[in-house]
């Protein structure tokens, strides 16, 4: 088959790979139909998580078809068209069984191991481990573009930013970036109910993409970006929630500035360096922080959401190219502000 | 009457002082029976407290008889013997009905005003504000001791501490600091259903203390303390909780080490500088940082704990003095450690 393949810093390659097999009872194998490109694939190519060594096939999100199962499989079957979850879960450890399946033990406390520590999704085909946890069945009425989504992004969004960050019906939320997981936080926020959803970027295209996704009131980053969305909050004294989506210690910083008392802090953003929390002025403000790695384990009442017509995750799509256009598809999103981009899909045609 | 007044850093003085009246339908009048005083206090007298001006009457907790009630006044009447708490509440605000009476708006978005914005409790006689909300009624059985360490040392424990951290059956729970606050925390992580509570401590007398509280394990502070307590986490991962009871960057840094993936740091210490938070490491662990004053809306339930013997405030006073003792009590409770002292209790006989 062929895959994109990782070869150290700022190399990876379409190139003709062995398929993969069955290695495990609890293994699938999966035909991809359709995969997309995550922002921590060009953290990978920029040599950013030196986990992942020469050869390893890259990605962690899909939808594609059963083709193989193991003789434990018992929830998938050959034929089924699935969404790949991009976490990996036995269901049988602690923190599994607590829903923290993001530190899955028996994987070594990691569950992201797609295009990570194991090849992953941007392929022909790939072995899913622990298949009848890892895979979702695509119901009727769902394209594979949606459930393309649900592999990563939207979960992301909807899980660390809106579900850590309690917002609850009526809620004033700031999202802080909106690229695709800022979008993913705006878009669950307004179906969890809040009542404002402020979405600040340096980009105007995005803030676009913001309002489209639900967004109520957009404000440009600046040195006045602050005091705005502060007074966008009941009676001026902050935002009930704030949802950091870029990583970097000055949009933490507008985030903590931003709540009121007794508000949130939910960190969705990877960040590379420390920030300084001023906690000799929060220690008083009964605050809650929150940070995270996705569990992935909203993705059914997301996709119950997304029939109901609550959510539509298709609006993420704004390129698409074949398994012979990877490069482009990569020049493309690492290019995404210029380019107008939010997912790019890159389909098995 | 007589009162403690402070008079700017470093001076307070038992005084005569004009009886408080009634200057709100809402007010009532309490004669003091038992105060205590609390570290803040102590901060207040150092200067650290700028709010608090020369002329103030100190003191914020306490039980007493209820002597005069204001027109509006219907949950409590004269005679009444009633704890103090330390927070008043007009109830009526969003932040009050959302349980956030620390932030009471009506108070100007503080609900600490007692012996800070206000005349305290540290005197013969104290006007209460909204007297409805602000004073509980003691029940038979509960002592005057018992109830002076419902206004604010065991809610804040209980609340800041273990309620913000999300203490549950089974957990695994690390108070650093055992003093009164860390103390309180100790005792009600236990009656919570902690399966075990570490406390950490640079005083061998406060680990005692810790260990007649309900601490199963007991670690001095030092190099060491750091792997000892995550070596008492369940499968040496670290614990599920961490309250910082101290105020410290060192001891804020301690909590967010010992935690596991998944695990909670609470704050309930008071802090006078900011903090480096490590987001470059945490922001994939899953955690979550709280902060807070107390709101005071816990003393109902620990009331009926103690009337079901499953707290033992009283095991808090270390020492008692009468209200012409005043100077003794507060040297004591400055020099704490050295006096083998928790809280003192300071009789009006």
């Amino acid at each position: 088959m062929k895959a994109m393949v990782y070869h150290g810093p700022g190399t990876a390659t379409w190139e003709e790979v062995p398929d993969p097999t069955l290695q495990e009872p609890t293994d699938a194998v999966v035909k991809i139909e359709t995969t997309t490109i995550c922002g921590t694939d060009l953290h990978i190519l920029k040599g950013d998580v030196p986990a992942v060594t020469d050869g390893r096939i890259l990605g962690h999100e899909g939808v594609g078809v059963v083709t193989e199962v193991g003789d434990a499989v018992s929830r998938v079957k050959v034929g089924d068209r699935v969404i790949i979850s991009c976490i990996s879960k036995c269901m049988e450890c602690d923190y599994c069984r607590e829903g923290l399946t993001s530190h899955c033990e028996t994987l070594g406390g990691i569950g992201w191991i797609f295009g990570h520590l194991i090849d992953g999704t941007q392929a022909e085909y790939v072995r899913v481990p622990f298949a009848d946890n890892g895979l979702i069945p695509l119901p009727e009425g769902v394209t594979p573009e949606q459930g393309t989504m649900l592999s990563d992004i939207l979960p992301t969004g909807f899980e660390i930013g809106v579900r850590y960050g309690d917002v609850s019906e009526g809620d004033v939320v700031l999202v802080v970036g909106a690229g695709p997981v800022g979008l993913a936080a705006v878009m669950t926020a307004r179906s969890s109910g809040a009542a404002k959803v402020i979405a600040v970027d340096g980009n105007a295209f995005r803030l676009e993409a913001a309002r489209d996704f639900g967004a109520t009131d957009t404000v440009l980053a600046g040195p006045e970006a602050l005091e705005q969305v502060r007074a966008l909050g009941r009676k001026g004294a902050g935002v009930d929630v704030a949802i950091e989506a870029v990583g970097l210690p000055e949009t933490f910083a507008m985030c903590l500035d931003a709540i009121r008392p007794g508000g949130r802090v939910a960190n969705a953003g990877v960040h590379g360096k420390p920030v300084s929390f001023p906690i000799e002025r929060d220690w008083i403000n009964n605050i809650t922080i929150t940070t995270g790695l996705v569990n992935a384990t909203t993705a059914p009442q997301l996709l119950e959401d997304i029939m109901a017509g609550k959510i539509a995750p298709e609006k993420f799509v704004t390129h698409r190219f074949t398994f012979e256009e990877w490069e482009k598809a990569y020049d493309t999103f690492s290019r995404a502000t210029e380019e107008r981009a939010l997912k790019v899909i890159v389909t098995n045609a």
